[in-house]
Order: C-alpha cells, then sequence, then structure tokens
C-alpha cells in the first residue's frame, strides 16, 4: 500500500463502510453487492484482456464471449433478482456498454409491454433462451429524437394479410440501434403504419433480419455495422435497410393496437402508456450520472495524495497535488456534485416506483410532473457529470490522456448519455414548456404542487429590478436551508423571465411557434436554473434522513459546498435579482476556500465509500492500493506495440530513406 | 451539391476569397496554401485508409509510409520555405500528429540551438538524412511541467571522461516523447548532470537508443511505446529506461554550458536563452486552438444546414436545424471565438517574429511579458477550443459520436495542448505572477507599458463596492470600444483583488508561499480575465486593419457578438465590479439575441472563408457539398466489421448459448 494513500486513511473522520451503505441503500445490498463481484472476479473465464490493447473486431468478439458466459453462469447460479442481475452484469461487462444490452433492456421489455398473449407464447421464451436475439430498431439517419420524423413504413396489404417493410429513403435507413450490426437476428422496429390509404403513426413490427441457423441477413434485408464511434467499442450499432420485406400481420405488436385482417385500424386506448418507459430509462440515465462521475472523482481523488509535483514552500519535498488550492478547486465541487447526483438518482428511482403502481392501474395524475422534471434533470445532470469528467481526466495531467487512467473511456462511454434517450437541449425544452404551463396555470390562480410550488408565490412576489444589498434575501450565506431558498427565487424570477420573453414577442405580432423559439435561450436558462434548485433541494432534504452525525457533518459540508460553487458560478443570475449582495458574494468566495480546507482531510474516505473493485474501476491511477507508477509500466510493457522490439515499419519505409539521398 | 447548402451560400453577404487572404495573411499564401494541397491530393499514393479502421500497429505503420514518402517528395520536389513545408505535412498528415514530427520539431532544432560546430558536424547531416531519427526526452513518469523535479542522472566519470546516463527510480522513467517508443535511433536526453559531486542541474544529452543497422534497443536501453492514449494514436510515445548507459563526455550538447574533460563545470551565459522556444511553441499552440475549432465549427455549422428537424410551425416541412435560437446559441459564439483566436494566433506569432531578432542579439528586454502573455493566452485559448469542440460535436446530435464525422478526432488530438508545453493551471499561475509583479510595481509608482499597461491606473480607480446603475460605465453596451474598455476595468479589479488577498493572507502571517496557494483561486480568475481582455482587444484592433466594407460589417458583427457573450458568461464580475447595471445586462441578452439573427445569413461563408479542403477535414457531416447521408452510408459500409456478413462470434458463442438450455 502506497504510504500517502494510508495516510490520507487514517485522517478520515467518519465511518467508510456505513456511508457505503447510505449510498448502496442499505447495508443488506451493499454485502450483496460485495459477494456478487467475489463471485464474478475470483472467476478467471471472466477475465479480460484490456480491450484498449484489441481491435475493433477483437474487442466486439470479448464482449460477446464474456456475455454468453454470464448468462450461462446466471443459468447455473440461478440469478434472478433484478439487484443481482445488475451487480452481476457490472462486474462481468465492467460498466462497458455491449452487444446485448438492447436485447435484455429493450427487446424483452419491449415484448412484455406490447406482446399480445399469442405473440409472447411465440417470441418470449425463444427470446429469453437466445434462440432469438432482438434490438429496438428507432432512429434513423435522418431522425432521433424527434420521432414523428421516423420515415421507415409498414404497409397493410390485405390480399396477403402482410406488412410490407420498407426503408423509401437513405436517411430512413435505421441507424444506431446497439446490437443490430452483427448480434441480433430479429428486431423490433418502429416504422409509420399505412393501412387502406391511411397513415396512423409509429408502430412497433417484430421483423427477423437473419437466417436462424446461418445468421446471414434474410433477403432485402441490408444490416451492418455503423463503423467506429466514440466509445461504445464494444458494441456494433447498426444500420438496417429495408427492401420491400413482408411479415405476417401476427408480427406487428398488438397489445393496444391492431390492425384486423381487413386492414382496419384499431386504435390504443391511451398514448401516454409509453411514457413510462421513457421516465425509467431516464431516471436510470441521472443515477449513472452520479456513478460515472464518482468513478472520475475516485481515480482524481487517489491520483492526486500519490502524486507529488512542484513546490509550495522552496527547499520542501513536493508536496502532493492536491494541497494546491486550484487541484482542491476542481476536485471537491465535482466531488460535492457526485453525491449530489447520487442522491438525485435514488430519488428519481424511489419516485418511479412509488407512482408506477399507479401508472399500470392507469392513474397518470403525477406523470406529468415526473416526465417534465426527468427530461431536464436528465439533460441537467448528463452535461454536468461530462464536463466534471473531463475535468477529472485533465486534472491527472499527462497520464489522464493515457487508456490506463480509465478516464478517457469513462468519458466517451458516458458523454453519449447527453444525446440518447432525448438530446439535451429538446430536453431542457421540454421541462420549459412544463414550467410555463405551470406559471401561466399559477397566474390564473390555479394552485400547484409538486417541484413547481414556488410558481404560487410568482404573482405575489415583484421580480425586483436591482440588487438590494441593505436588506439581503439570506441572512447567512452559510445556511444551507436560507441557500435552497434562493435557489428556488431564482428559478422563480428565470420562469418568469422566459414567459414574459414569450409574452413581448406575441405582443410584437410573433406567431406562437416563433415567440417559442425567439425565447429558447431564456427557456433553456429557466430549465436550467429549476434543475439546479431540486439538485440542491434533494441534496439538502437527504441530509435529514442520515442519522450517524460525523457522516451527516462530511455530507452537510459537501452539500455546502455544492449550493455556494453553484452560486459563485451562476453569480449572475443571484445579483441580478437581488438574491445576494456584492459583499454577500465576497463572503461565498471565503467560504468556499474554508470548505475546501475543511473536506481535505476526508477526501480519499469520501471516494472510497463509493465503494469501487478495482477491476470495475480498471484504472491504474485510481488504484485502492495507490501503487501507480509500477502497474503502469507494467500495463505499457504489455501493449501491443510492444509485442516486438522492432516494428516492421523501420524495414519497410525508414531505412529505404538512408539509400535514396 | 445539396440544395440548402446552395442556398446558403447564395446569401453571403461578402467575398468570401477575400476573407480567406484575410485569414491566410495574404493572397499570395492562400493562392501558393491550394497549390500545395493540389499537389499533394491529387498524388494517390498519399491517399490513406481511414485510420479509425486501423488497429493501433496499422496506424503506426500508415503514418510512418506516408511520411517517409513526404520525405522523399519534397526532396524531389525541393521544398523548403518553412511556410511550404508546413503546407505540404498538414496535407500529408491530415493535421494529425506522426511519429517524426520530434525529430523535425525538436531533434534538430535542438541541435541548431544548442550543439557546439564539432557536434553539428558529427550529428547534423546524418539527422538531416534520417539516419539518425532523434527525439527530445524530457518528461518522466513523475514530471512534467516542474522540470526541476526530474531524477534521470547524467554522472561524469572524469576516468573514462564519458556521463553515466540512469533512471534511478520507476517514476525516473522517460515517458511521453513522441517517436522514442519504436522510431528513434538516438534522443536528446534531459538529465541532472553531476559532475565532481556537485549537481547542476537539468542539461540535454544525446543518447544512442538503437542499432543503427538493426535498430534493436542497445544494451541498457529499455525503450517502448507507452500504450494506446486517447488520441495521438498514429504516435510511438515512448518510456525510456536507462540503465547505467555510458555516453562519450562529446554527447553533452555543449554550446552554452561545458564539462571539460577533467570534469570542470563551466556555466552557460545566461537562463533566458531557452525562452525563446517556449514562447514559440506556445504562440502556436495558440494559432492551432484556432484552426482546430475552425475546423469543429466548419463541420458543426455546414450540418446544421443540412439536417432538418422536428417543427417549429405545426404542418411546415421540418426546418434546418441551424434555425433553432438555441443551435444558433451554441454555434455562432464558437464562431465568433475561433475568428478571435485565430486573429490572436497571428498576433503572437508576429510579435515573436518582431521581437526574435531581439532575442537573438541578447536584448530580453519585451521577453518577460510575451513570456507571461503566452503562457496565459495557451490555457485560455486551448481551455476554450477544448470545450467548445466538445459543443460543436454535441450540437451534431448521434452523428457528432460517428468517428465518420470527424470531431471525436479533432478533439481527442486538440485536449492534450490543455496539458503539454505546459498544464494550464500552471500557465495561468504565471500569468498571474507577472500580473501580480507588475501591480505591485505600479503601486510603488513604476510606469508599466504593454498589455499590463492598465494597471497604472489602478491605484486612481476605486474598486467600485456596488454596481452603480446611475452612471454606467460604458454608455452604449454595442459599441466595442466601450466594452474593451471595461473588460480592462474588470482585468484590472481581479488582478487588484488577487493582489489584496495575497495581502490579508501575509497579514494573518502565512509565508508568502502559503499566501500565494492559498489565493490561487482568485489569482486564476485574474489571468483570465487579463487573457480575456486582450482577446477581445486583439480582435477590435484586427478590425482596424480589415478595408473590404462587407467583411468589415460581418466581423465587426462577430467580435461584438466575442465580447458580449463573454459578458453573460461572467455576468457576475461585471455586475459585482459596478461596469453595467442591471438593465445593461437586459439589454446586452436582447442584443445577442439579434447579432445571432443577423449572423445566420453569413454562417456557411464565414466558415467556407476558413477554406479547409475536404480531406483535411475529413468529416462526412462537414462536407463541402453537403452531400452527408449517402456518403456516411458509404463510410459504415467499408468499416472493418462488415468484412464479412457474419462475424464469428456467432458460431463461437452465440449458437453454442442455446444447446446449453
Amino acid at each position: 500500500m502506497n504510504p500517502d494513500i494510508l495516510k490520507e486513511r487514517a485522517s478520515a473522520t467518519f465511518d467508510v463502510d456505513k456511508l457505503t451503505y447510505i449510498l448502496d441503500g442499505g447495508q443488506e445490498k451493499t454485502e450483496r453487492r460485495r459477494e456478487i463481484e467475489s463471485m464474478v472476479f475470483s472467476n478467471p473465464d471472466f477475465d479480460e484482456v484490456d480491450p484498449n490493447f484489441l481491435s475493433s473486431s477483437e474487442r466486439y468478439d470479448q464482449a460477446v464471449r464474456k456475455s454468453a458466459l454470464m448468462i450461462q453462469k446466471m443459468r447455473e447460479y440461478g440469478i434472478a433478482d433484478p439487484d443481482d442481475i445488475m451487480y452481476y452484469k457490472r462486474c462481468v461487462q465492467r460498466d462497458k456498454p455491449v452487444p446485448l444490452d438492447l436485447h435484455l433492456g429493450m427487446f424483452l421489455p419491449t415484448l412484455l409491454n406490447q406482446a399480445t398473449p399469442e405473440q409472447m407464447d411465440r417470441y418470449f421464451m425463444p427470446a429469453w433462451n437466445f434462440e432469438i436475439i432482438g434490438t429496438y430498431a428507432q432512429t434513423e439517419m435522418g431522425h432521433g429524437t424527434h420521432l414523428r420524423g421516423l420515415e421507415t413504413t409498414a404497409t397493410y396489404d390485405p390480399d396477403t394479410q402482410e406488412f410490407v417493410m420498407n426503408s423509401p429513403t437513405v436517411s430512413s435507413i435505421k441507424w444506431w440501434p446497439g446490437g443490430l450490426g452483427k448480434t441480433s437476428n430479429h428486431a423490433i422496429v418502429l416504422a409509420q403504419l399505412h393501412t387502406l390509404g391511411t397513415c396512423h403513426g409509429l408502430h412497433a413490427f417484430i421483423v427477423p433480419l437473419r437466417d436462424m441457423d446461418t445468421h446471414q441477413p434474410l433477403p432485402g434485408v441490408v444490416v451492418g455495422d455503423i463503423g467506429p464511434k466514440f466509445g461504445f467499442q464494444e458494441v456494433d450499432n447498426g444500420f438496417l435497410k429495408l427492401e420491400h420485406v413482408r411479415i405476417p400481420r401476427e408480427n406487428m405488436l398488438m397489445k393496444y393496437s391492431k390492425v384486423e385482417p381487413d386492414g382496419t385500424y384499431v386504435k390504443p386506448p391511451s398514448a401516454k402508456l409509453t411514457y413510462g418507459t421513457m421516465v425509467f430509462i431516464r431516471a436510470y440515465i441521472v443515477a449513472d450520472s452520479g456513478r460515472s462521475l464518482s468513478k472520475a472523482a475516485t481515480i482524481a481523488v487517489r491520483y492526486s495524495v500519490v502524486r507529488h509535483q512542484s513546490e509550495i514552500r522552496p527547499g520542501q519535498p513536493e508536496p502532493q497535488i492536491l494541497e494546491y488550492q486550484t487541484q482542491q478547486y476542481k476536485l471537491f465541487p465535482i466531488l460535492a456534485t457526485a453525491y449530489a447526483y447520487t442522491f438525485v438518482g435514488q430519488y428519481m428511482t424511489k419516485t418511479y416506483q412509488r407512482i408506477s403502481g399507479d401508472i399500470s392501474e392507469g392513474n397518470f395524475s403525477e406523470l406529468p410532473e415526473l416526465h417534465a422534471l426527468t427530461a431536464g434533470l436528465k439533460a441537467f445532470t448528463t452535461w454536468g457529470a461530462s464536463a466534471a469528467i473531463e475535468v477529472c481526466r485533465m486534472s491527472c495531467g499527462g497520464h489522464g490522456f493515457s487508456r490506463c487512467s480509465a478516464l478517457p473511456d469513462i468519458y466517451v462511454n458516458f458523454t453519449p448519455s447527453c444525446t440518447y434517450e432525448g438530446e439535451n437541449t429538446v430536453m431542457m425544452l421540454q421541462t420549459a414548456r412544463y414550467l410555463v404551463k405551470s406559471y401561466q396555470q399559477a397566474k390564473a390562480g390555479q394552485r400547484l404542487s409538486g417541484t413547481v410550488a414556488y410558481l404560487n408565490d410568482t404573482g405575489a412576489r415583484r421580480v425586483q429590478p436591482q440588487p438590494v444589498s441593505a436588506r439581503p434575501v439570506v441572512a447567512d450565506v452559510n445556511d444551507l436551508s436560507g441557500l435552497v431558498e434562493i435557489y428556488k427565487l431564482r428559478a422563480s424570477i428565470l420562469v418568469e423571465l422566459a414567459a414574459k420573453s414569450i409574452q413581448q414577442e406575441l405582443q410584437r405580432r410573433k406567431r406562437q411557434e416563433e415567440a417559442w423559439n425567439n425565447s429558447a435561450i431564456d427557456l433553456v436558462r429557466a430549465s436550467d436554473a429549476h434543475c439546479h434548485y431540486v439538485v440542491v433541494k434533494l441534496f439538502s432534504d437527504k441530509l435529514g434522513e442520515v442519522g450517524d452525525a460525523a457522516i451527516h457533518s462530511v455530507l452537510s459540508t459537501l452539500a455546502l459546498l455544492y449550493a455556494l460553487h453553484g452560486i459563485t458560478n451562476n453569480s449572475g443570475d443571484f445579483l441580478q435579482a437581488g438574491l445576494l449582495s456584492v459583499p454577500q458574494m465576497r463572503q461565498i468566495s471565503t467560504s468556499v476556500k474554508e470548505l475546501l480546507s475543511g473536506l481535505r482531510p476526508n477526501a480519499v474516505a469520501l471516494v472510497d465509500a463509493f465503494d469501487f473493485n478495482d477491476k470495475t474501476l480498471n484504472s491504474v491511477l485510481g488504484r485502492y492500493d495507490g501503487n501507480v507508477y509500477e502497474n503502469m509500466f507494467e500495463w505499457a510493457r504489455s501493449s501491443p506495440l510492444n509485442a516486438t522490439e522492432v516494428h516492421e515499419s523501420f524495414h519497410k519505409y525508414l531505412k529505404p530513406l538512408r539509400s535514396k539521398l
């Protein structure tokens, strides 16, 4: 064990395990997770070659091998509890996306939700047993988030009782679905349903893609891999061009809407049924923002206590780089953010579970708010985590660029979440739509509840035209509840400003849609402020659940740092609205510095509490034992360019150059 | 040609070629550049397989092949003018770093600067003719920016008149030098010189690494590739462990300092001689910030007029995504930034050329300021460009993640510049040191000149404790010269705040070094504000050189957008210091929106003016003809996973899974 990191652990003021239990949601969960981790990591069959040393084809091959082995082992051990499956998958995949993710995460669940009993009989068990391997083919080359624009058609032919599936243009080629390129032999294809001369919009169809025996693509099916990407290098994200492929009428997923044999279309009972899945996935992404950022923070903080560099006092030994105020200022607010997002993720998951019972019983009353909240928080946390992961990487100097740090891989596998499952700017505008609507309802006298309840007061409160430092809104800038209050007021003011911008545009005789587009900057800003308020509030609320005094104390410090750092980064908003005075802004700068010093002794303990196994983290810089340099050397020596001492290019190109003088 | 992009070009209000001449530094330069581009790109020998389709060994191989060919061709055509060489290299390498970069960019120049005439005779021509291929081995596993901490030793043995080169620890292993892993047979090694029992600090030594004939590593030389990285995938960044390797005394570069045969050490005449190179390289990096960001902006803007998505007005065709205010708000300030950095790069290069004559004559008077300015601007522009490239990538939705967009490659090859040649935070603090020193000199009555001249007024000016909206500092927020003024005042105030923070720490009886470290956040903030002021000022100055009215008009719009957008992102600073009033902040928000609309018709023309050849850009999304989708399909089909219809992993792992039920 590296002596620096030992010393750090000795300086912790709280019991690390107890904080881990809070993060996992209970001691039993932590124990079960660790049990599964040791089960997987002690099995040498799950060892892998560092994917960074492999070609794209070899990476894909290794991922498929490990997934197949995992399925066998989980069958063997009878692992069936959803949490257990998640723990097991994470260990095996080491948090990397893999080719079978969409089979397990989208194909099977979509069957469960949208297949008729007859369809379940035909498809579910073969899919469960991996005879059928499926994916979910929604996005096309020309359309992502805007689903209505999808171009693939499913045209019903009553004569043969078949659908003709077709990709009418280049831009209609299905593009991006994971596992589509090489792995799947079936896909659930989203297509515009045409029957009896009418288009009824998007519906889902099961389309066989490859021969069940030879795995060769079927006639009319042009399928393949979309080529190398930023991240997701194990996954065969694919393209699919359907050339008038005929499938039986029974392959349309008909639990809700139907096409009768004669071509008559039967509408679904409610359009809101698909909402639930989106909300669930976005809530999951919020939790993943916390998880990915926690990993990056773990690596950067551990490395920053092992790395010594430069000098603070001349003549003294080189200090750990975490002694530098600038390094603390980079990493501690990120550490606080990782905790904040983790707690928000917990809240979202719990809330979803709480109301999903209502949803399945047809009670959608809480869904619109949750839908708006998950959209915005998905964008807020993925943008925040994505940028912060890069700060962690760059805080490790040159070695952060090495693939052995794992930081590049964390980034490239995480950053796509800013785009998939709803492009972030579009998500922010969806939340804004809900906020503006709520604001208008409040103005019209309706009483709002939930996270937007603060908009009830917008009538009573007047937007302050000037900073009024004489009468500050908060008396003590280090009082978290006061800060929650001013975050709330800031959100309220920015929602009002956005609503007024739309109003002004309308008064200038702009159409509603143009008025909206011409206010989009303000709308995104309002959503951002709303989400920021929610995160600060949920972090503050979480403190109320923490009984252990030592942990309460350190988490309170983190929460305060999160809130104050957010204010310094958005100080214009708070000053402009008169929520803080200029002297208070100065106090905040001083407080932030004090909080950084205060957190310093607990920095390593706070990342240890995330409890990432070294194999999950897979980072030479972030090793638990802190033995960075010797392991970096060993890693480098095993890299592919070192397979021979002399690369053949020397004989082919460099030596001949001499004779050509 | 895509009709959308044709329409965009028709709406331009200025002559694109004339703007290209301004960016290139003159019409002749543009013409010569285009001539060389067509020479290289018409030669099929320079064609390449998309590196994203290759393994790391194949990528390295292709890069060496093309470099060797380039050297032959340049010899053949007698290309020797520095600009011509730069143009030629860029075309061949398509802006990617390659294994021979350090031979040409560091090994040869270091010989020129530091070798004695005898050493020149021995080494220069063999190196020029590629018998000797060298690199520059400075950074070690344990030390990067902090050079004094380097551990490699060169111990003089008077008995044999040799230096013993040694890597005493794991952390002393040379790490990162480009071309060190596989390509070079020599290295200039920086090591701590010990002679007659005394250490005289870092000196440079020529160390043979590999057998000239077989290319096998020499005895005691442990050398290899450091493994895969984020970017630089063509380059064999290497490690070098020296195990008591003996080299003749004559291998120390002795133009300035010397070791006599008896071991006597002779000091160099001036320590400032190495300054010049650093300044030159950092000035080059500033220019590259502009270039890399221009490429990213070109891709994102062109794609944003080809891509149609969603709806602004229901029932209307899907608009180009550049019609959305949020998309303009992402991209146009970045476009303005790309222009700003390009002009700053031009200024830095010119200034360096102007004073490099003085430097070689031993006149260093302007060097400290230029050194401080390049350090800060290197950090300011690389951070800014790095973040902005990612915004460009994400503004392209899902396709920005595909390697065919080129955006991931631009990012990973550019972002290392935040760390190499001086880690950015360290650079900011170096600039801050100069600023604080200048501030103290001004306080002491000394008259400052150059970019810090504004600090002369800090005595007279009082930091405003409160926003004083009644008497605004600028009358018209759309007047660029007024904005330059308030950027200057902001810098001045933040330098003063940082200096006062140090003062306060000292008054609390902190040591000088601790006071500095405890003020580091404020110091970085002051440097950032100083650099921001310089960039706004240089952009504004550049307008004065532009005669063409149409171009002057569009560049003025960009400059104003750059300045106002910077204010909205740092509004707290301007409000806190009373430099702008709250109503003025509102006016600025409105102005920014108007500037976005105003730039819309010229967006494509402004990126066309950067004049990147399609082969240089190498982006399916950024193609000049706008034919994105069909080319994306073609690119994907040629990717390696599509070499066979059925991947072998199906037979190996997936099919067997069925039988194991």
